[in-house]
């Protein structure tokens, strides 16, 4: 498409947008942008604290609710922070128009609290920017086809962000955040972590699949998919970040690391179940239960022992509630269902691991030396992810990121 | 219409969803109504203390400013509240839908800040109440011809709500506030101020122009031409509050007080202007402005003077940033503008006035035996208004609610 030539998607986040004096400086930065010819499309979530705030006060009355009311108020937080970007950009004589989901046609499925774009109604975002008026998009939300107000799920903006560039056929997209770059781990427990200049898509999916929080996963296939380059820099510093390539971009990078980064979550949570029925029937029924929730059930292992057959699978944190109602509504009183909270899921990544064999050797060989129990495990054609106590994860970070030779120099 | 006849519209303010110990109570209340057969339509406000923190946002960035992005702001105060109820009613085991503007088809123009309704749908309302489902309705907002969501204004939450009456046809709206009933006057200026059983819709729309915070003008005035009967009530005690009538429904009151209420409104300011051109055309296109921006002009006085001629108008504080910018814009230079905040306006208000000459000779002979300057001065067939200084309020509003016969017995 033609119209992108000079437009470009800029997504902010919440400390971009967490307090007035940072909209004010926000919106002075897009008044210089605009001087210099740029044609933003503005993406704000909501100001930082603010979804956790309105989620506190949903579980205050139900923990457990999920639904429409769940999603139309926690969407409520991007309408404020997208109103106030606005009024500071009239100030400085910009026009600008703040736009929900339903204003700016982006349409979702029905799963709240975790809808999927389906479609973005590309003509009232070019109408706007070809009268000179910025859209500042709120995003996180949609609507779904009855109208109700949907959200992405955490991290959902980046989504919106990149979806909004899809739809208009931009080629890259801008994600502000308050990190300057995609770090080969998190420097908060491995600070030897490096900066990285680029990154594959693929890449990029699998480290936010594993726990890496700095971009939404839905954000990066979209990327991928519809060809559009994601820049992910930082609010406060004006430099260049991390580029997320598509696999055509990555190309010319004549030399791949092995790993590429190493992953972690510190939020994982493990169910076990014994005994449960045996047979293939009993666990595509349960899945598919939790998948029609919209539980994400990350690694399964099944085990037959004298007494039955055991059943462990790790959920994220966030997920408790959805999966033990499904368990309670399903599984049968004589099977035990009990939930270990305290664990962490440590990963390495890397598309060079599909042409160096013993990745999975050395991987395992560090864990044990540093006596690390793994209590689940699963592997990729580009990644290799253990489950392990959160007791254990910086010790275990720390030696599988100096192992692959990621330590910054 | 038939729908309504189990049909009730129930409207709550800021202070019945002011916390999740409150939402909680409101919807134990609305569990007891459903059991005993009622079929409840909720209004709901922001929970209280939140508009006022989304416009100190706002005005943080420009105190100035009014458009559409304003108005998107302060109506996620009621988004909020509506999800928490609908999920507090959900816990219940009952069916609840939060609803927007633009969801329940709550169409208005576009004046923003102060937008008038225009349509409502009833259908979707109706559509779910026949399904078993109570509609969780955001007051105060709605959405005009182009899909930007619009404000009512302060206290839009009570038009919300008789509008949504009147649209299904039902013969009654209850307000639920945090007052057991209109008084004679506010309770906190004059002590003795007495509950008023009923009142005509006529009176309350006086009072409510008057600056009695108690019901909003427009929730009035569409109850007497929708014929629909506001039973204003505590959300706090389980007894009738009181009852807004439509003039056919008074006509069994036989004995009508003089004077049924003293009202006053603390928040008036007066801009005068010297010297102004002579002439009806320059009043003519000032007010004419005024209006466009939804500013409503109270009293106006006009004089000629020997170096030139005088000009007066009261608006309410509120009113002060928008009148501002129009004087800015219209006003030449030669003209000195100058704005005085601290008055306040007091008034009688009665039907009984049309048949009882002489009021306005008690009213100012009160005035005058308690030393209150006058500065500008209103009549109409059931009011006096006078705009005196603040410190003499509270001395004015007594003397006149005795006089007038008033004092709780």
């Amino acid at each position: 498409m033609r119209h992108a030539e000079h437009i470009l998607v800029k997504k902010y986040g919440g400390t971009s947008v967490g307090s007035i004096e940072r909209i004010e400086n926000l919106a002075d930065r897009l008044l210089k942008d605009v001087a210099r010819g740029q044609r933003p499309i503005v993406v704000a979530s909501a100001m930082s604290g603010e979804t956790n705030r309105l989620i506190g006060l949903a579980e205050q009355i139900d923990p457990d609710y999920r639904g429409g009311a769940y999603d139309m108020l926690v969407a409520s937080g991007e309408q404020v922070s997208i109103s106030l970007l606005s009024i500071a950009l009239a100030k400085r004589g910009l026009r600008a128009q703040p736009l929900l989901a339903y204003q700016a046609g982006i349409r979702t499925d029905s799963t709240f609290a975790k809808a999927r774009i389906q479609s973005i109604d590309s003509s009232v975002l070019l109408g706007l920017v070809q009268k000179g008026i910025i859209p500042v998009v709120a995003g996180f939300q949609g609507v779904d086809p009855e109208d109700n107000i949907t959200t992405l799920g955490r991290g959902g903006s980046d989504t919106t962000a990149v979806a909004l560039a899809a739809a208009i056929g931009a080629r890259e997209c801008e994600i502000y955040t308050d990190v300057p770059a995609v770090f080969t781990a998190d420097p908060r427990l491995v600070p030897r972590a490096a900066e990285m200049k680029t990154v594959s898509a693929e890449e990029m999916m699998e480290m936010a699949a594993l726990g890496s929080k700095v971009l939404h996963i839905r954000c990066v296939e979209i990327g991928a998919k519809y060809n559009v380059k994601i820049h992910l820099r930082s609010t406060f510093e004006d430099r260049e970040g991390t580029w997320i390539l598509p696999e055509a971009d990555m190309n010319t990078q004549l030399e791949q690391p092995v790993v590429s980064a190493v992953t972690h979550d510190a939020n994982t949570a493990v169910f076990k179940l014994f005994p449960v029925p045996g047979g293939p029937q009993f666990l595509a029924s349960l899945f598919e239960r939790l998948a029609a929730k919209g539980v994400v059930v990350d690694i399964i292992t099944q085990s037959e022992t004298n007494e039955g057959q055991r059943l462990a699978f790790s959920v994220t944190k966030e997920d408790i509630p959805l999966s033990r109602q499904v368990l309670k509504d399903f599984v049968e009183a004589k099977t035990e269902v009990s939930l270990i909270e305290n664990m962490a899921k440590i990963s390495v990544v890397g598309v060079g691991m599909r042409n160096h064999p013993g990745v999975a050797a050395r991987f395992f060989s560090v864990l044990a030396r540093h006596s690390v129990p793994v209590h689940l495990v699963t592997t990729s054609e580009i990644k290799i992810s253990a489950v392990i106590d959160q007791a254990n994860l910086s010790a275990a970070a720390n030696a599988l990121h100096t192992e692959f030779g990621l330590d910054r120099a």
